[in-house]
């Protein structure tokens, strides 16, 4: 989570809201990291997960990633939770909870639903007020 | 739809699986379209309807798509859907149902979730038979 703290406070330096994702193979090194480049890119998919995810198969040259782990600061949105099942990630780690736009335990909960055809193992809160005041600083300061 | 049909014959010709995905403006103008590209690019995320918003959103110079409708020869998953509505196109019109792994009728059912906050308008069944059964044929001819 360290890591993916690194990438959020990387994107809230450059004006995007601060959230970053890490992909780890089963032995824990880091495959692939990102931070959300929604605003650099103006594209609404390029969430800190997807790059993450996208990131981590290109690197093995492969589309799976089996006995991974998807870190992410923030509890992925429905878009990034059904990619995390789409690359088959084994686990998925977040930092803050989102009830507001989660989908993984608010929300669509898309892996709950019928629709998921591979559902990671999921835990979430970790180091949760520093994912959480991450967010809560930079939305405050856009507020003024 | 009958361009979106070309993408998605255009897609299964190259060993995808047949899905394609046009959006178009206001005016009914093609901003972009795309085929499944999962195997090409090794990339789960890959799905005609992620390339074609991202492309369009691209072409116009920003990142959402009001006005616009997103066009696909199948039901979107829950990864496409979500991704509709933070592009926030306007409408979104769907070929085939798919029971399966859809994410706007079935299982997830993204839009009618608390995390969507932009809900598309959404129809679904246009030229239902003729998407269905470019689907049904790639996965007999799979099966041998």
């Amino acid at each position: 989570m360290e890591r993916a703290l690194a990438e959020a406070r990387a994107a809230g330096a450059r004006g995007e809201v601060p959230v970053g994702a890490v992909v780890t193979d089963a032995e824990g090194q880091v495959l692939a990291a990102a931070g959300n480049e929604v605003e650099a890119r103006r594209d609404p998919s390029a969430h800190a997960e997807i790059l993450a995810l996208r990131a981590a198969a290109e690197r093995l040259g492969r589309k799976w990633l089996p006995g991974c782990t998807l870190t992410v600061t923030l509890e992925p949105c429905p878009m990034c939770a059904q990619a995390a099942s789409l690359f088959r990630v084994a686990r998925v780690a977040f930092g803050a909870y989102d009830p507001k736009s989660g989908g993984v335990d608010h929300g669509a909960r898309v892996f709950r639903a019928t629709s998921c055809h591979h559902a990671p193992e999921v835990t979430g809160g970790h180091r949760e007020a520093e994912c959480a005041a991450l967010l809560q600083d930079f939305f405050a300061r856009l507020r003024g």
